[in-house]
Formats: structure tokens, sequence, C-alpha cells
């Protein structure tokens, strides 16, 4: 059945997010049919403004200035950690873990060569200017355990200055977690990955 | 953790829609801000155009003209039959289902006191007079079952012209279900509903 267009225009875009299905996409769709014109402008709006969100100019976290209250808070600096994530949904994530007080630094992706994807894509380039200009001591990779994510950890350990301290997260079984439904490789590495007690 | 207030903008937008809670709807925002500038426009602009869409007046289904295709396909007005839907989804899923070949009537919902809709927020007095108008034989009522439905189906049933007949869709076991697995009240609906082999 042929839609009206400035429906199935709706329709389209709401397919272009992940998650978001032809079926899901027409439901989201015509319910906000039932929504007044003035909600329907505020909500077209706010997506038009977020074409001028501003991101930190030295970790590329949302910001409202140049740069971020993490970057210019002397507490966080002092530490000299760096924790490299690849999106803001994982700087989000570890932030609300509410566990690290440092530094961030969100590299926008992983190396990617299918994709495209190659370091000069990703922030990799202010990391070590920020490394070096900042003396940084510790830097914490937080990329996902993935293929992308091992490649982009060697690559920033090489790039890095010699005698950084380099680290990546820990990997093994989730708190909560049972081993009798964890997959075979997590269980591998949680045991390879074993500390004293 | 605060967001900025455009980002804000946008998920308390998307939470409004049903299905999608603080979580999802931040994920949706964050994966928006990679889009550009001329992406968001559109998908903004799609919206705000929502507020525009026409609906038949005769039958309250979306269209460009003042009387959709439906309501104005001679075809479809000579089977004197008149298919009562609580709303534009529901009409859509019988149009798909490829079934049925008659007239529609969208109420726009279903009668319910606690959230203050009445027989004056419904489609209610269109649909009668369309009944007289249109000489219309045959109504089917393809409410759901709920008490909302049931009690929408006893109102309309008690408005329209004596003569009318009224009818309401079959309840019962869905194609490919299994007694096994269904609700008790479904089997109950079912052998009450049975039929003459």
């Amino acid at each position: 059945m042929e839609l009206p267009q400035i429906l199935q225009a709706v329709v389209d875009n709401f397919k272009k997010i992940p998650g978001i299905g032809e079926k899901t996409a027409l439901r989201h769709a015509l319910f906000l049919t039932n929504w007044d014109g003035i909600d329907l402008s505020s909500f077209g709006e706010s997506l038009e403004k977020m074409g001028s969100l501003r991101k930190c100019l030295e970790c590329g976290i949302f910001c409202d200035e140049d740069i971020c209250k993490l970057c210019s808070s002397p507490s966080r600096s002092e530490i000299k950690t760096i924790c490299v994530v690849e999106s803001i949904a994982d700087f989000m994530a570890i932030e609300k873990g509410g566990g690290y007080f440092g530094l961030f630094h969100v590299l926008g992706g992983t190396l990617n060569p299918l994709m495209g994807i190659g370091p000069s894509e990703l922030n990799l380039e202010s990391l070590v200017e920020r490394v070096k200009a900042k003396k940084i001591e510790n830097i914490i990779l937080a990329l996902n355990p993935s293929v992308e994510g091992d490649a982009t950890c060697a690559y920033i350990k090489n790039i890095l200055p010699n005698g950084a301290n380099v680290e990546r997260i820990g990997f093994g079984i989730p708190i909560g977690g049972s081993l009798e439904y964890l997959d075979s490789l997590t269980i591998t590495k949680a045991i390879e990955n074993r500390r004293p007690l």
C-alpha cells in the first residue's frame, strides 16, 4: 500500500536509525500523526539544531564551549591519565560507572580498512599530541573486544611515545554473569586474566 | 551525567514515542549526532511537514485530496460495505491482508470514559451519516477485542439505523497459533465461534 509522501519521508528517515526497521518506523510515524503542529515543529527543530552540536576540541566530548568541563578540570588533569574510548556513548557508560576520574579521549571509531576507516579518520594524532603536551603518564585503552578494537589498540601502542604506560581494560566474566552461560572465548580470557587473591 | 541542551531536547522528543525509553532515546540521539546538517534538516523538515498531513473527509484515511482513492472508487462503493477500524494502522493491516474490498471508516479510537474519550471525540456521527447517505447495507466492526472495543461496538450497533447488518470480525485461534500456548479466553472464544465444517 502506498503511503502519502509526507508520511513516507518520515518513515524513511526513521528507518535510517539502527534498530528501527520498516514496521517500527511506520508505527513511530503513525504515532506522530496524532501530535499537533507545535509538538511536531519542536521535534523537527530539535533535530535540525543538532547540526550545531559542538564537541570539545581536546577530547571530542559534547560541550557548549571550546573545551569541555572535564578537560578544563584541574583535578582531572592532575591524575595524568587518559582513557581512550571509541564513541561518546562509551564515554558516557564509563562516566556513569563512576569509577574513573581522569581525562577522556574519543577516537570516533576503530580502525576498519574494509569500511575505509584508516588512522587519519580517527582522532589519533590529537591523542599523541595531548599525551606529549599534558605529560600524560597512563593511557587506558577502553576499546571494545573485537578484531577492530584489538588492531586499534596495537596501533595506538605503537604511535605513543616510548615509556608511556599503555593499558587495556580487563576482559573476563561480567559481574552477575554465570560461567555456565558464558561463551568459551570470554571464559578463556577470564582464566588468562586471573589475579592473585 | 548532564547532556548538552541540544541533545537533551532530541532525547526528550524521542522518549514521547511509545516503545522508546530513556536508553533507546539516547542511543538514537547519539546515532543522529553522526549525521551531517543536511540529513538532519531533512529529517526535521519531514516531521514538521507532518502537521499538514491531510485526511480523507469521508473515511479519515490519509490522502492528498479531499476524498481518498478508496472512497471515490466506484467498485468499492458498489459493495455497500463499510469496515469500521480504530486507527489508520488497523486500516493498513486489513488493506495489507488483501481480503476485503469495501469501504473503510476510521473512528480515531474507542470509547474510553476514564481517558475522557466519549462519542463526540470519535468519528461516529459521520459514520451514521455515511451509512444513510450511501445506503450501506453491511457494517463490519473491526475493533480490537478489549473492554473499550466491546463497548464501542455495542454503542455503534445502537446508533446505526435499524435493519443495517452489523457484524464484528471473528475471534479465535490465529493461523499458525497453537492451542497449547494460547490464553484460555481466546480458546473459550474459539470454541464459541465454531463453524460447521
